[in-house]
């Protein structure tokens, strides 16, 4: 039997989302965010969640850019301590001893320690309430050689990440914990076809 | 070593979720979606990306109102169907045997057989080249009494999800795969406190 249990946010699991950023004077920041995902496919977008009293949120929209890194088993400790500590009055790259890089695809910096980061050019945002939503165009994904697994078709190469070896956490609104994921139990756009015989 | 490998929508894992809707003939359809996710918290919002071409973005639009639920293990393959067919063509609920229920709190169906929904008011819709980016007003969670968890503070009853109990799917965009999620590895906001003494 189903219970009411209130309008509250409550979805998970979300990936964990590191964001990097520059302010006005080229002091590079991050900031973890659980609100967040993918929005569009072509071009490729991703949307952010953040509030406006965030060092992230002026220095995205002064930048226009921002990277977005997937949090992962190794670097969960720092994923967290970003999400904690607001940027204004902490340097977490010092902090927390990571290596920054300048993307060269967009205006924004990521943690060389992440390994896989999204370069995205800010395309738009949405005020909604507590939090103000930034769609990013991706325009570029870099990833760790070692999570990568390259094929041929066609004499083309294709380059795909491979999500074990990245080990990414997600959260859970509803007990504000990270998991790790499982093996595979499924392959999508195609385990649905056996209830075509339902 | 990191390598570029191009602008795509990679960033796993995505929660997977099954999106509850009407048409004008009050006829009830479901399509799951993998670009969505939580976006603000107060009030709480949620945004789910649809084709336009699919007869989800035509009925949300219509009724102004749809319903989000968790996809899980045990609803993988209904989940993954519902995503496969088109609801222009098919009575999904009907084929994958679900029952259907009207929400109370919004213009949206659901199918009981998915543990938790969210009960969604359509507040506005972004467009974003190939996917439309809809924005749901959570007006209400509705879930199983046995995935939830019930206690008092000072007087008042609070009810929790219990996330595990719920198990839910996690979709992997770069190997087009399902994945579950492990017991909790770290507290959020809470972990990261270790590093204010590195």
């Amino acid at each position: 039997m189903k219970i009411n249990i209130g309008a509250k946010p409550l979805l998970g699991p979300t990936p964990v989302l590191v964001v990097g950023s520059y302010d006005k004077d080229d002091k590079p920041n991050l900031a973890t965010v659980a609100w967040g995902g993918l929005c569009s496919s072509a071009p490729p977008c991703v949307a952010i969640s953040l509030r406006k009293a965030t060092k992230s949120f002026k220095s995205i929209l002064e930048r226009e850019a921002f990277t977005v890194s997937m949090a992962t088993m190794a670097t969960m400790i720092h994923a967290d301590y970003a999400g904690l500590m607001p940027g204004a009055t902490v340097d977490k790259f010092k902090k927390l001893k990571l290596t920054h890089m300048k993307s060269e695809f967009v205006d924004a910096p990521y943690a060389d320690e992440f390994p896989v980061v999204l370069e995205c050019e800010l395309v738009g945002h949405i005020e909604m309430g507590s939090h103000t939503q930034f769609i990013g165009q991706i325009m570029n994904v870099k990833a760790e050689e070692s999570v990568t697994r390259s094929f041929m078709v066609e004499g083309e190469k294709h380059t795909i990440l491979e999500t074990m070896k990245i080990d990414p956490l997600v959260f859970d609104s509803a007990g504000y914990k990270y998991h790790r994921i499982t093996p595979s139990v499924g392959q999508a756009f195609s385990v649905g076809k056996k209830a075509m015989f339902w």
